[in-house]
């Protein structure tokens, strides 16, 4: 037996190792043992209020980053380089999309307005205050080398909030609200910040006026539309194709592969024509639950729901051990070259910056929709407000990605303060997703229910049973009133237009379930024209745990 | 609106494409279209006997080649360069992982012993007579500058089967005998031909002597062994975890991400330790489909089941589209440089020594283990040794990755033989996945039906009713017997070991049946030992279509 066992070091035979690179594996079986450790450590501190799923990936992350460091005499931490293809490419599109596939179409579309205004506005408000911000107060600090782009850039690299860290911290079952209003946020924002960002890039700053800015927000409306019209157009293709082509012979295995394909070509697409691939593939998801997940057998329904959030759960995972273990990189710091002095100063003012542009737009914008808001139980309340500024401070794997790009030394010949951006980059993002993304599950539960009003506290907007009763005798929802109706008269009634003044979200959802009924269900499919089965992809969380 | 849809052309806003390469977004977008119409039109031929998906893959593939090397104007066909990374770390894993997960268990192991002589013997007699064929017969065709240890390269390359392609010819249902064997010897296949490759690589061959042939076949008993008992730990680790861990709360997502990641990680390890990584999945697989997927949800079953089965179909379908796409690449036929009538020498003798290489062991093999059976019913008639031949001499992704490995410019200075070994490879590979894989399915159909000797005609080695009720009762299956067995006698009885003699594999089958259900289910899981729920990975291929 030892003969055999010391035969494979007298012959060099390096079996199946000659195709691959060593460093390759290595580094792809120690990110693996890890995802596993994360898995079974975060199941473990399941109960414990201030942990969660991201935060142990970070700090285990670091651990390894720390044993690497140690392990290579204090000379690299790397096992993988922070490669920007990789996480656009791979890992946020199947986040994205399962948070599209899963989300609460009722809520979100219910809150579209404030989550555009949002995403939108605030994003815009936040870059212009942290890119002033780092402007006056940098100098003080003694950084001087950083020209005027670059401080554009770093207000679009900090407006990007971490739409993933969202996701696990608020709970879409408890607070709808919040969730919705949040995370829909996030999703504009990602596409508001990448579309400032580059134009910061490649605006030519000399010349800017009034037609600049209308320009960009031409720029910006064109790329929105077109992007969620994309996403829209494949996802009803899918729908399509898997009710023409496999109705009556079901094929399991070929209905997930064709919906997951297709997804990611909607993301690959919007890249390719220079739109907003997160955009794209969120309204992507959305359409396919709403249509495309009711065509396909009863297998494959349960196959797609837990199939797509394991995956999106595994990206989610990897993209926080990836940043943890890419924190401690000693290259950068060395590079950066100040003193510990001045990476606290630079990292807290940028910080401190993040904290103002939020609650410059959050508690601003809010106030305005209550006064426009005529019923008090529509209204968001100061603890609500308070949550919304608190969960969207977190800064994640986009504005490390952003960072990178634009400072990165690849790029362009790098300068200390170069590299003193991206070290607080990684300050900020490490901090804000330990301290606010532990604190924030607490935080919400203390809030909550001190200030507990029953059944309404996190449902705004919502009319009461008897103005959705009253909607549905109105505009004769029941059956036989409604046929009475078309037989009287052919043109809508006065009622409606009351109604949609009194209760827009209601009413035009009232107006687009029946244009769904009527025209989309019978060509796309959906609940009603297929078999019934209970249980939608976004209304089991329970069961997902 | 034509403003606005000016506005990016006029401002080079390249949103998000400034992080990603535009190329890669292109060959990306083209790849996963191609993957849909695959899959849609593999579906709309599935009624037509001589189609099947990997077919359809391969032809498309070679058709978007064509379409790439007309636009380009003949200089390149190239989307993606065949990246034996991407092959050999991404797209083989969840195809073989797959395979042992829903493979039928009892089946395969009641073929091991002929398994494992196809396998390994089978696999060394045809590596000696390719090899040796093609030393003989090259220099009448006039290639002369190749050594002996591209000779034996040759051999090694060609040798390897194409498991993939066996798995959408054969059907596990229909031909269950037929299927585990030549499957189960393309797994093996893999591991011997890898091992051949790598010692022909690394060898001295100015010194071979039966030392060094002893030396190799230790070699490959060592990585045999540790490379299954690596991949049977990890799988019992994942049924152990999730039992002890999850018992009573359970987490679907989270069981799922820990199958997939934990199936990874032992092929990441065993690639690390100089294993067979293909061995060591296969293994895993049927280890979890055997314990760990009957610790799991109900949901987390039907998702494991599909999900698995989906990846390893988009993972295949994606390996023979690659395989057409690069076919055409004008490069490599440009470097070969020699006239039509060579290449189609070189590749008719290297196909006709691929037949006779195959059914040198085929037929012998087969005959003698005929010879050593005691009952007709178990022997292998010649039809069916006729479809082993057939089904087995299909060349796929590993040949063509072996060859680039070997071949291929970036390793060593090219001549214009290795080039023309390159491009010949690539006929064989497109000729008998192209002929073989279409006739394969209409030729079993019509040899099984003239020989259809009814239920028993594909079912060697089963023992009759009467056999196996005689060997429960003999060894006191039944509860009352057994305990008034182990009152009366601690020993085991003479029968046990006679019937070791007559029914070896069905006796064996039943002792690990014992042992399983003493010692392994209560420890790591298993059906009977968690609630009970009909159809098991493997067991319900009919609603998976």
């Amino acid at each position: 037996m030892a003969v055999l066992e010391t035969i494979p070091t007298q012959l060099p035979l390096q079996v199946s190792s000659s195709f691959l690179d060593t460093s390759t594996i290595i580094a792809l079986a120690v990110f693996f043992a890890l995802l596993c450790a994360c898995i079974i450590i975060g199941h473990l501190l399941e109960e414990k209020r201030w942990a969660n799923e991201s935060i142990t990936a970070l700090l285990l992350g670091l651990c390894a980053g720390l044993v690497v460091l140690l392990l290579s005499k204090f000379q690299s931490s790397r096992l993988l380089l922070f490669d920007e293809d990789l996480f656009f490419l791979y890992l946020l599109p199947p986040i994205i999309f399962n948070a599209g596939f899963q989300v609460k179409k009722k809520q979100f579309f219910k809150n579209f307005t404030i989550i555009l205004l949002f995403g939108v506005l605030g994003t815009v408000i936040s870059f212009c205050l942290i890119s002033l911000g780092a402007f006056l107060l940098f100098r003080r600090i003694g950084i001087l080398t950083l020209k005027v782009d670059d401080f554009l850039a770093v207000g679009a690299i900090l407006s990007a909030t971490d739409s993933v860290c969202t996701l696990q911290v608020l709970s879409q079952d408890e607070t709808p609200f919040l969730y919705s209003v949040v995370f829909g946020e996030g999703v504009v924002n990602d596409a508001t910040s990448i579309v400032l960002f580059n134009a910061v890039q490649s605006l030519d700053l000399s010349d800017i006026d009034a037609i600049t800015a209308l320009k960009l927000l031409g720029t910006f409306l064109y790329l929105f539309f077109t992007s969620t019209a994309l996403g829209i157009v494949v996802g009803l293709m899918s729908a399509y194709i898997i009710k023409s082509l496999y109705f009556g012979r079901h094929s399991t295995d070929r209905e997930v592969a064709l919906m997951m394909l297709m997804a990611y070509l909607s993301y690959m697409l919007a890249e390719l024509l220079n739109l907003s691939g997160i955009l794209t593939i969120f309204f992507c998801g959305i359409v396919m639950s709403h249509y495309t997940w009711h065509n396909i057998t009863q297998s494959s329904r349960i196959t797609t729901k837990h199939a797509f959030a394991t995956i999106s759960f595994i990206a989610e995972t990897f993209i926080f051990l990836y940043v943890g273990m890419d924190a401690l990189d000693i290259d950068k710091w060395k590079s950066s070259n100040s003193g510990a002095g001045t990476s606290i100063a630079v990292s807290s003012t940028l910080f401190a910056l993040v904290l103002i542009g939020r609650a410059a737009f959050v508690f601003p914008l809010a106030n305005i929709r209550n006064c426009l808001q005529t019923s008090d139980s529509t209204k968001i309340d100061f603890p609500r407000q308070f949550i919304m500024w608190w969960a969207g401070l977190m800064r994640g794997a986009v504005t490390i990605a952003l960072s990178y790009s634009k400072f990165a030394e690849s790029k362009k010949v790098s300068t200390q303060d170069s590299a003193l951006m991206i070290t607080s980059t990684i300050i900020v993002v490490l901090f804000s997703t330990l301290v606010f993304g532990s604190i924030t599950k607490p935080l919400i539960q203390a809030v909550m229910l001190r200030n507990a009003k029953p059944a309404t506290s996190d449902a705004t907007d919502i009319p009461s049973l008897e103005d959705i009763r009253l909607l549905f005798i109105e505009n004769g929802d029941d059956q036989s009133e409604q046929e009475r109706d078309e037989e009287t008269s052919g043109v809508p009634k006065r009622s409606s237009l009351r109604l949609l003044m009194s209760h827009p979200t209601t009413t035009v959802h009232y107006f687009w379930r029946k244009f769904d009924d009527k025209f989309m269900r019978p060509v796309f499919g959906g609940r009603g024209f297929v078999p019934f089965v209970p249980g939608s992809p976004s209304g089991q969380a329970h069961e997902t745990s």
